[in-house]
């Protein structure tokens, strides 16, 4: 039997890792995690200015020889007859919109020594927030001029993409931005970098980048039109022509691996790298998405993908954040939806508001809270919450919401608070399943993976009891890994991604089921969830709240009934 | 010279104490504090109804004998030529709706041996909550029956009150209910012991706690009339004739100290004993209540009272607890409101959700958090809550009402969330003044009294920049007793109680004033404050809230610019 494996090279926030699969079953064979030594835990920051987060491309470098050798060392020692010969494809996936500039050359400006110094030259992350401004300007722009394209952003541009990130340099430092001869994303960087081709008008693009942050899609002729790009700055339309026409889906074989990064790496001369992509859609590949389930990525935030065959008409999703055409897998539309914050809010109580008799360190009082919180009853808080403290992603598409805690009394206490605000995220997340399901897209079950995922039992029960669907939990702890490796095999033609996605990926046993009983109480609860969610989140609700509390307070005492046996 | 001195008595909830005062000045020659000795903290309770809260009347004449004798000593110890015989009157204090079930001979029933066992036979403290369900019985057939009664009861009969006390002694324990010949309020019961007639149809009455709680009018011949009363049961339409058809204004002389109680206290026989009232009341006085005053107890909650001259008309005030002829002085309305908690969300807050990086004890961390929100700037924090964790008394009277906190973000620090509590209760003093002067009652200054007022800087001038009028702090510590003292004096024909409280009552040097550029911020602050009132207050309210959480983050976002200076 020849073995075969794939390699999958997941770049986070503040670190990158490496996965190494069989693909006959998706055992994990080797891994290595690489945290990037720049700055703060990988992040350059500015003290002067905190919405500041840019990253030292050197780090990815680096980070790539030490994960991927660190793979193969414990693959070797994990495997008696383990060869690196028999790893067939690499895929990579990252963080996005992360967005590089580049030397007419491919090399990123952050590399160049007279730019070493210079914040605005390095990789400007995800989470750098300096573009707001510009953000503003794009979306009333596009709301003016090009509504087609708004509808599939979700009505707002964000200050976290592409196109406002590059605007900004533009104004803030155009010293930097006149010597980028054009930019990439850090998911399309790296491939490049493994095949030997960082040629910037030539290196494959891929199009979950590309159509989620960069405005791409064919069917108006793939980056916006020059015309539209001017109205922002004559500047950035001339780099319409520096960028790219074409935009691929990441089973897409970006090339080969070249010498250089062979002799490196100690893989083969010309083993298939994938086209990259986005951590949370290649991660919602390698939790076992398809048709019909909601991957959700429950970390700090959450992301929620779902696919939907192009082969049927789907409506524009009105709130939700992109949908395009091969962004997840070919042949489907990848629809990415989230909120804005989920663990963190339960972060930013246990370390700002939660008293040290629940324990000493925040793991303390998280489970001492958990093994609190888990006897109650649905409804017997009394409280009710908005999960809004970051704002809203999806469906109001509103950073400029705030959290909201209700029912309140003298004697609440901090693990019913903290129920209550994982309530609060269930029922956000039930508001982007109806929404999604109201535009024609059934969600029959949902697959976890993330932290909380796996580690918090009571979370998870909630969740299955407010949503009213399973929820599975994925196997593997390294989703967006074991996605990127399901990509370089399928780029290996090793088979379709969906092939080996039903080999390598598997949930857990345990699956959460709904308890009708909870769900019922829950149902009751979600309608006043969704009067204070449309009263404080839209501008166009009109309507009455005096019912509000004293429903709760009538739940409340129903559900503290000692007799009352709904949550059995 | 002849010296002349009066002594009040304040019976709290715990303990009770007394105060001596120089009749010439004001100046507090003696003091003495005495704890109940019975149950939790004088509170006599039930593990299986957390609603009992009852009391030993025998803690009343043990505390009676202890105050007043300590307060004699230390006078004496105090001023070389003291003599107890300048003592001219005597005044009492206490809580209220506290209900004693009397013997035929004027005995309360729970000092008789046979009822020394049962709970229901002592006596009924104002916070014993088990009436609720009588009370909710009174106030329904109060609006069908007596629409009159109820509008100056605020619409609403509390289970804190009289009649729900012994309507319901007369349903849980009809034993105790067939040995009760009468009932009178704790107010009234230590005037009728320090007189020696406790006989339950001739003993004084005072109008302040027969007009607030008993339901007590000329203006509808005394007590309501049996026909209502036989509606709630036919033995409580008897036992009116076994109650009073008159009731006294606090400066009358209940009568003067009887023999027993002169050797005792070691008194004067035939000293003037003033006919009783609730500590509020006095209180008032002792701070300085005028025409155009408001004085605000501020403690765990708040009594806020006010006086209008009987000479003019007075509208009833919807939503305001209640409006007595005669009950805080002569010849003018008492209007009594309050906020169902006030130092009790603070202690809330601090005990259930403020963490020990603030401080290791509850003092530390409100002086720790004092410190923080002192320096920040009128809305900075964001945040606006309602003031309802206890239900709300003035002017929604509706108990069935909650705690809200809006505004939270990731970063929102405990010290934060604490100055908008402070505020919220801020708000609430507002809205009580705002309805008062709707109805003709001009609010010109406020005095405070009461824990808060003394030692909490920060939350005086949150007050005054919220209420927008100057805030005054009583010079006395003991307000209560000190009112009790000047009545006392007046019973005895020392002067009008006017006269002799502008002889003896201050109020601090340091008088919070508003400054207009915080005043500003907080008018708009109010202006969501009300949205958010109504629209979880009330059942009519209809409308819009979409613009709360912006508006907020906009004058958060104005408040925290560096260069802005509203608030010095």
């Amino acid at each position: 039997m020849n073995k075969r494996y794939a390699l999958g090279i997941d770049y986070g926030t503040n670190s990158c890792r490496s996965l190494l699969i069989d693909l006959s079953d998706g055992r994990e064979i080797g891994s290595a995690v690489f945290n990037y030594p720049s700055g703060e835990s990988g992040i350059l920051t500015d003290s002067r200015d905190p919405n500041v987060a840019r990253q030292n491309p050197q780090d990815y470098l680096d980070g790539l020889d030490a994960v991927v050798r660190g793979a193969l060392q414990q693959a070797a020692s994990n495997i008696a007859d383990f060869d690196a010969s028999q790893v067939v494809g690499i895929g990579v996936d990252t963080t996005g919109s992360t967005v590089i500039p580049l030397h007419c050359d491919g090399t990123p400006l952050g590399l160049l020594p007279e730019f070493k110094d210079n914040l605005n030259a390095m990789v400007w992350l995800w989470k750098d927030h300096t573009s707001h401004e510009e953000a503003a300007e794009i979306t009333k722009l596009g709301l003016e001029m090009r509504p087609e394209i708004m509808d599939k952003c979700g009505g707002i541009y964000s200050s976290e993409w592409w196109w406002s990130k590059i605007l900004h340099l533009r104004r803030c430092d155009p010293a930097v931005f006149h010597s980028a001869f054009s930019f990439v994303e850090h998911c399309d960087w790296i491939p490049a970098v493994l095949t030997g081709n960082s040629d910037p008008l030539t290196l494959k693009r891929g199009v979950c980048s590309a159509g989620h942050k960069a405005m791409f899609s064919t069917q108006w002729g793939g980056l916006p039109a020059k015309e539209f790009l001017a109205k922002l700055d004559p500047l950035l339309a001339d780099l319409r022509d520096r960028l790219y026409s074409e935009a691929h889906v990441a089973d897409t074989k970006a090339g080969g691996l070249c010498a250089e990064w062979s002799k490196r790496l100690g893989l083969n001369e010309g083993t298939a790298v994938a086209v990259g992509a986005f951590d949370a859609h290649m991660g919602a590949v390698g939790a076992g998405i398809k048709e019909g389930t909601l991957v959700k990525i429950l970390g700090t935030s959450t992301c929620d993908l779902m696919i939907a065959p192009t082969s049927k008409p789907l409506a524009d999703i009105p709130g939700v954040c992109g949908i395009v055409n091969g962004s997840v897998m070919r042949d489907y539309y990848g629809i990415e939806a989230g909120q804005s914050a989920v663990g963190d809010i339960f972060l930013w109580f246990v370390n700002h508001l939660v008293p040290e008799s629940y324990g000493a360190t925040p793991d303390e009082k998280f489970a001492n809270m958990e093994k609190a919180l888990s006897g109650m009853k649905p409804g017997a808080t009394g409280l009710l919450a908005l999960d809004w403290n970051n704002g809203n992603r999806t469906i109001l598409v509103d950073h400029r919401l705030t959290g909201l805690l209700l029912g309140q009394t003298l004697y609440t206490e901090a693990h019913e608070i903290y129920r209550a605000y994982i309530e609060a995220t269930a029922f956000g997340a039930l508001t982007i399943i109806n929404r999604i399901e109201a535009y024609g897209v059934p969600v029959k079950e949902v697959i976890n993976t993330g932290g909380l995922s796996i580690k918090n039992e009571a979370l998870m029960q909630i969740y299955a009891d407010i949503l009213g669907r399973p929820m599975k939990v994925s196997r593997s702890e390294q989703t967006c890994a074991l996605g990127a490796a399901i990509f370089g095999a399928a780029a290996a033609g090793a088979g379709t991604v969906a092939d080996i996605q039903s080999k390598v990926t598997a949930t857990r046993e345990k699956t959460y089921h709904p308890i009708a009983g909870n769900h019922a109480v829950y149902r009751e609860l979600h309608d006043l969830y969704r009067a204070l969610h449309d009263a404080f989140g839209t501008a166009e609700w009109n309507g009455k709240l005096g019912h509000v509390m004293k429903q709760l307070l009538e739940i409340r005492d129903r559900q503290r009934q000692p007799g009352h046996a709904s949550s059995d």
